[in-house]
């Protein structure tokens, strides 16, 4: 029994937030940690994000914590179509995902849809890509596929 | 820099459920692996649970999943009220907390009181006790603590 992923680590928690400055500040002062400065997703031509099928300009300021084996990832998304930006509005603050390191993703992403988890979002980072799979319904929480390009 | 808590490594995540049999199902299923028996948490005698100041009858239906270095516990609360039941209530089913593990409760309560976190419910179970501290406006989700006593 592998499951559908081959892998069931849990390597970043993504939280979805209003302002990821004042919330890293409070993450930095909690567990006693420099403040992190946030990044911002590639535009769609680079990052080629993918959004219910179509292409979307939605960009997101991220944050990243270590806090032990995994990472919480704190998320403010811009305006634009996005699984953050509507997760947001139609949950409020809050954690949005768990994702876990594969290989293969077009394969994955095929494995999992013909099992009834929709593809919601994808793009592309600098060194790999991501891929936000619709679990919610079944698993409460969405899972997030990160494919990391070999060194 | 410690942090408050001594301890920045996240050893669970709390899911609010309404049906714990039937995602517990899923998520063996998910991840390839065998469905756990859902425990239920002690009566209020022995759990001596608190919510919010006071004594609570609550109980919930608990189920553990080991997903790398942390588990993910699926929660089913009771009717009575708590925070499983409250928070259900108000965000839907998903993710409700992440715990820490950490030394001398009740210091770390006072501790946490003192700087704006207060205490949202506390209890008992077979080999240590828990604390659910209000994070949620400035980390965006709860978090919880743990205290296992010495063996």
């Amino acid at each position: 029994m592998t499951g559908l992923l081959g892998n069931k680590v849990i390597t970043q928690i993504g939280i979805l937030v209003h302002d990821i400055d004042k919330v890293s500040q409070a993450y930095a002062d909690f567990f006693g940690v420099t403040k992190p400065d946030a990044i911002i997703t590639d535009t769609v031509d680079i990052a080629q994000t993918e959004y219910n099928g179509g292409p979307s300009p939605a960009r997101a300021k991220l944050a990243f914590f270590d806090m032990g084996s995994l990472q919480v990832e704190l998320i403010e998304p811009d305006e634009h179509p996005s699984t953050w930006r509507d997760y947001l509005d139609e949950h409020g603050e809050g954690p949005h995902h768990i994702a876990f390191v594969i290989e293969g993703m077009k394969e994955k992403i095929t494995l999992l849809e013909s099992k009834g988890f929709p593809l919601q979002q994808k793009g592309e980072y600098t060194g790999g890509r991501y891929a936000y799979m619709d679990t919610f319904k079944e698993l409460k929480v969405l899972v997030e596929l990160l494919e990391n390009d070999k060194k």
